[in-house]
């Protein structure tokens, strides 16, 4: 396996942007068959939000993409599906108390943990979301269930099975489907209770001063942002009119991840020849420049994306193109956004923040970095 | 003002879909200008949903289509924006006990109503989205309100604005908002009550079979389908790359519409020169041969299009083009769809049920209609 990694960074510096923002996985799996140590060919690439990470905490963040990444790798190595993979990791991640999702998540308004998770398959092309759901500790572990069940083909009575459900319908949907219960206030931990008070105290303030200038009424609204198609992750496998499988996962501002369908747009743009320079002009053009966000002072998230694709290094050889080339890469407008990476055939996963350079204004510029693994079949 | 109206279905027979799904309307506002009667240019085309509509029941569906248009007119020769006559038209529909929206809605598993609703400005891009709301009458009255809080920028303390909310976040939004609650029973109709009942003894009936022969576990989810971004209505204004204004609302099997993120597809597609060939190739390419449905036994769905752009009969003519050429168009393929329009110059609405020809098979087949309007601008 050969590694070739290139960072090349645009402009960018410190914004307002406060915390990790989500955590998503995507894991890629090209191969089936066995290797000839029994192992399978696999790459997986994870993040831990895109927003800001600080240094006194940039051991942790790094920590757990290095534990989710491991956790996926084994799970392929065990033959597990991809989804399953992916599913494994992200509980890894929605368990770390330092990452905006499960465990330690931001709170609402009303100081309440609700949840999003969503996951895509790329082979089957099904998609399982869960939206402002509370009460169950790994969100994703529903929205894999949701994949999975929508698989099974209609329901009684010839019902279509649901991919996408939030609030109480979701948890009444997870619990008949035997996925434990957990009581909200586990969800919350130290540090995000002292965020959330911290947060609370200066919208108070914020509001008061509101309040005295121009008699706005207390806004007290619950933050709900749920996990929609083709905004939060995207995954296609190559097909008739796509000469590359792609998988993209995106992290940062809701709002602007959805109204830009940023995850989908990623993924299309995937399919010209160069990845590096595609997915610089969609978070430029598509994100950054979006006419969907032109009021906007700043445009904040951050993306990971692999792609794939066989070729033959003998281009006349009769033989079946036995090289995969996965290609990776993150980009983000926020000031840092933190991943991690592993092939089945690495013994440990590597890891990275990458930042804004100095001098660059977060929600305005965009960092790009990547690389290149070459995964070998094994002789037939 | 000429009509122009051309008829024109592709194969096509009734099909298991049984209710109309889903009522949405979608109102053109191209020109700002007062004409010399001071009364305003302006179209709209509403829908009564996509589904089966039956022969008994025709006229009130028709009936309501018609209102809708009427009061959207009003509120445009009023001076409305586009966007709250858009509201009127959809509150006209949600209070009717014969669409599946607000007042009369299918009840879910739980017996509860749980309501959608979406709305998008094509000149500014805000979309504004509730999804399973309970306790409001009006759900489009929130998705407006959303929109219209939406373009006033950040909220105190720097907070985006949310442009979708779901459930409890959703409900509270709106009582926040001065929106006056509503108890869920007056929602309930004497037809929904008998069609909740009606489904659920078939649901019981077709779950004892299926537990009697493979001990399946009773399914007791909601059916919760929220109102995705790009999948229930878009809305773009003629723009750089745009030479045509568009509008789009769909309705069918929420999961269908969903996966294929049918609205935005259409809208896309509407920007090549013959606006019913790419409805026709989006609807049988995009739509029912989608490879995100490639499972589906049946794809259920319908669209209504709005397409409009400025044109000058004397094409030398260095005078400001003044003349508003306006498509209109459904296409659908389930056993029928209801649609009404009307323009800013007309006495009173057009109605319409679509059906797919004796013969044609639903959710395999697509059938397509529309029209041509010429708004004339009055001399300045």
């Amino acid at each position: 396996m050969i590694m070739e990694k290139g960072i090349s960074s645009v402009e960018v510096l410190p914004s307002k942007s406060s915390q990790v923002t989500a955590v998503k996985v995507v894991v890629k799996e090209p191969e089936t068959k066995q290797t000839q140590r029994g192992k399978r060919v696999g790459f997986v690439l994870v993040h831990a939000g895109a927003g800001y990470h600080s240094e006194s905490k940039a051991k942790e963040y790094k920590h757990v993409c290095k534990r989710a990444c491991q956790k996926a790798i084994e799970k392929l190595q065990a033959g597990a599906l991809a989804t399953d993979a992916v599913t494994a990791a992200l509980i890894e991640l929605e368990d770390s108390p330092f990452t905006n999702a499960g465990l330690g998540s931001n709170l609402n308004l009303l100081g309440e943990i609700e949840c999003d998770a969503s996951i895509m398959d790329g082979k089957s092309l099904n998609f399982g979301a869960v939206g402002a759901l509370s009460g169950i500790k790994n969100p994703v572990s529903v929205a894999n269930r949701l994949l999975c069940e929508g698989q099974k083909g209609k329901l009684s009575a010839g019902r279509i099975p649901p991919c996408f459900l939030v609030g109480e319908g979701a948890y009444r949907w997870a619990v008949d489907h035997g996925i434990p219960a957990c009581p909200p206030g586990i969800m919350a931990t130290r540090f995000s209770l002292a965020a959330f008070k911290r947060n609370k105290r200066k919208l108070e303030l914020a509001e008061k001063v509101e309040t005295d200038l121009i008699q706005l009424k207390k806004r007290r609204q619950s933050n709900e942002k749920a996990a929609l198609y083709g905004c939060g992750c995207w995954a296609e496998n190559t097909g008739a009119h796509s000469p590359y499988s792609t998988a993209v996962s995106t992290s940062g501002c809701g709002e602007h991840l959805v109204r830009t369908i940023l995850a989908r747009e990623c993924s299309c743009a995937l399919q010209t020849e160069d990845a590096h320079q595609a997915l610089l002009e969609t978070m430029q053009n598509k994100f950054i420049g979006s006419p969907f966000l032109a009021n906007e002072d700043g445009v904040l998230g951050g993306v990971i994306v692999l792609r794939s694709c066989r070729y033959s290094s003998e281009p006349e050889s009769s033989q079946e193109k036995r090289t995969l080339l996965v290609e990776f890469l993150w980009s983000h407008t926020t000031e840092s956004m933190c991943v991690g990476y592993m092939s089945a055939q690495d013994g440990k996963a590597k890891t990275h923040i990458s930042r804004l350079p100095p001098g660059a204004v977060a929600g305005q510029s965009v960092a790009i970095e990547g690389g290149v693994c070459r995964l070998e079949s094994p002789e037939s």
